[in-house]
């Protein structure tokens, strides 16, 4: 039995769910040998996220290979990327898989040779599937080991969201401290990664949101993140374009797509890009004529998933994940508001992120974590 | 007086416009000295092109700087580009100055230590105006000798869409003879030379016009120019994911903007590239979210009159006007179906500019060849 002192929680491979069972033949040597239950979500089929969804419960072999190793998944959320997954629109989408795409895990058992050891903090390095379950058994080169004094919620937000501000930031336009950046769907886990990696680096954004009841509020909360300016879309419709002469403002970051694209991308200074890494909206992105004619604007869009799987780039993705740890280690980066549940809650989980008007990121726990709280951060 | 067989008509300096008087301050050298009468189509203000364009009668003098020539322009085209300068929304667009911005034309006299002689075929090397005028007096760093074999329509034409077509065909993606692009405006004058230029280099084009009467003439015009595929938008919308599954189409060009954007965008093999070089549905262009981010597009414009005017550019574009005209004399490139208006008949060449159904580019033409039929072409 393993323990670790995670935040105020204690984690321990729960003694209860421990069996013995013949085991699936891919993990027979001939031998009976031990298993845990593990619960997990499955997609039955493609379809309504809200329909095709079933809680199963799946044998977990103890004897492992030697890089193998047994993880516990603390936390892990339930992105749009996950959704676009299970309605079969994302590239590769299948079925009768667990779903998830970004988790944290502790290990809890290792294989003879893996250099992972019990009580290491890890995530998946690929967006890789089988998350939305309690435990799992995989090989130690699909997982990152993360730190120690990474937060549960930080470190199970950490895949997706981050590098992708991370990336934008980075490898699109060479940004100097002061330079000007601008985005819509300021709000989003991306969004708020943007503000919080933009705010350290020394970068100033101008952040765009929807209009909504309580909009003072979200401003101010994102203005305490360290956005330099925050407007809601029909605001930056009367002042863009004096905002945009104002500014030299470089880089753009499109999750929205449709009008809002047009507007972002309307304010680039000559020569600007934008960068597209969602469409919340379902629209089309719209750039007009004479930003790419008279204005030489680029538009161009990022799969952060892709880039991060690509062997060449195995050594920045580490530097990169470092980087990101350190900003929330130090309180530079914080996950964004979350909404916790079980994953016998798993329903209504899918749900409150399919109607997505709550504004949290949703989570599934383990068990263990049930009544974890987020730290109350320097907000 | 200067003669020059060009084509089959006579051009020559009209006696009856030479005249003597007194020139603006800005010729006087303190005598009084020759001058020509010129008439030229002036933008009184900036506006609709049906209202503030007026003939006037300008005096062009006869006693020229050293490096001076006195041009008489043959044949300059009504190009969208003028519209817009003449509406004041392209930037830098002013009135009270001669419109036009390209032409062709014949030197007449030359200064004393120009390099230009008398007969010396010319077209303006920037965009610039007071090209809609009999004559004018110019230093010659502003023109460009173009070959005494070209006939004077592909001349007149030569500046702005072949140049176009080129370096969308050439400085965006590094392309193979046997690799394909798709264009929309298909038919248009920047369209057509795509089609002239692609064939010629050994590339597939495939080319989407919008439907129309006789559209069947049209397809038939259109791949005797050299396409390979021919398709209404209507008939793509059907077919456009078979097409783009078939073929791995590296390149879009872009004229219309709006769905037709989308459309041809959403048919480019992972990471091609659509360049925007004009926007006539006067809507923005849509690019799908999956193609930013799934299928890595990129998107980015032309705007060759600036690429045209950069010095660091000086022997690259000599290169290339070598290389267009010796595609035009080979029976390579062509002018498209052009419709001639005398100056004098300016105020219906704009407004079948404006109203755009006829599908010819209208040039207004020097009286001495209000005649002039255009070459019957291979077609």
């Amino acid at each position: 039995m393993t323990t670790l002192d995670l935040g105020s929680v204690n984690l321990s491979l729960t003694a209860d769910l421990l069996c013995y069972s013949t085991l699936p033949e891919r993990f027979t040597d001939g031998l009976k040998m031990s298993f845990i239950k593990s619960r997990a979500v499955l997609i039955s089929q493609l379809g309504d996220p809200t329909k095709v969804l079933k809680l199963v419960t799946q044998k977990v072999p103890l004897n492992l290979g030697t890089t193998d190793v047994l993880v516990k998944w603390l936390a892990s959320p339930i992105n749009p990327l996950d959704i676009n997954r299970i309605q079969g629109v994302y590239p590769g989408s299948q079925s009768d898989v667990v779903g998830g795409s970004e988790a944290l895990g502790v290990v809890e058992k290792s294989g003879s040779e893996a250099k992972l050891k019990p009580n290491d903090l890890v995530i998946p390095i690929s967006l890789g599937g089988q998350l939305w379950s309690e435990y799992d058994v995989i090989d130690e080169s699909s997982l990152y080991k993360v730190r120690p004094d990474i937060d549960l919620l930080s470190g199970a937000v950490l895949l997706v969201n981050p590098p992708t501000a991370y990336v934008m930031l980075k490898h699109f336009v060479k940004l100097q401290p002061g330079d000007y950046i601008i985005q819509n769907s300021a709000n989003s886990g991306v969004g708020r990664a943007v503000i919080e990696i933009a705010h350290a680096w020394g970068y100033k954004s101008i952040n765009l949101i929807r209009d909504r009841p309580e909009v003072d509020k979200l401003k101010n909360e994102l203005r305490q993140l360290g956005a330099d300016f925050v407007y809601t879309e029909d605001e930056f419709k009367k002042i863009g374009s004096s905002i945009a002469k104002e500014y030299d403002i470089k880089l753009a970051f499109n999750g929205v797509g449709g009008r809002s694209a047009l507007m972002i991308s309307s304010s680039l200074a000559f020569g600007g890009t934008i960068v597209t890494y969602g469409g919340m909206s379902k629209k089309a992105s719209e750039i007009s004529t004479s930003s790419f004619v008279f204005r030489n604007i680029k538009a161009c869009g990022v799969a952060v998933g892709n880039w991060m799987m690509m062997d060449e780039n195995k050594a920045e993705v580490s530097q990169m994940l470092e980087e990101l740890q350190q900003l929330i280690v130090e309180g530079k980066l914080h996950p964004p508001p979350v909404e916790l549940h079980e994953l016998n809650d798993f329903g209504e989980a899918i749900s409150r992120t399919v109607d997505g008007k709550h504004c949290k990121q949703v989570l599934l726990i383990h068990p263990d974590h049930k009544n974890y709280k987020q730290r109350p951060s320097k907000l």
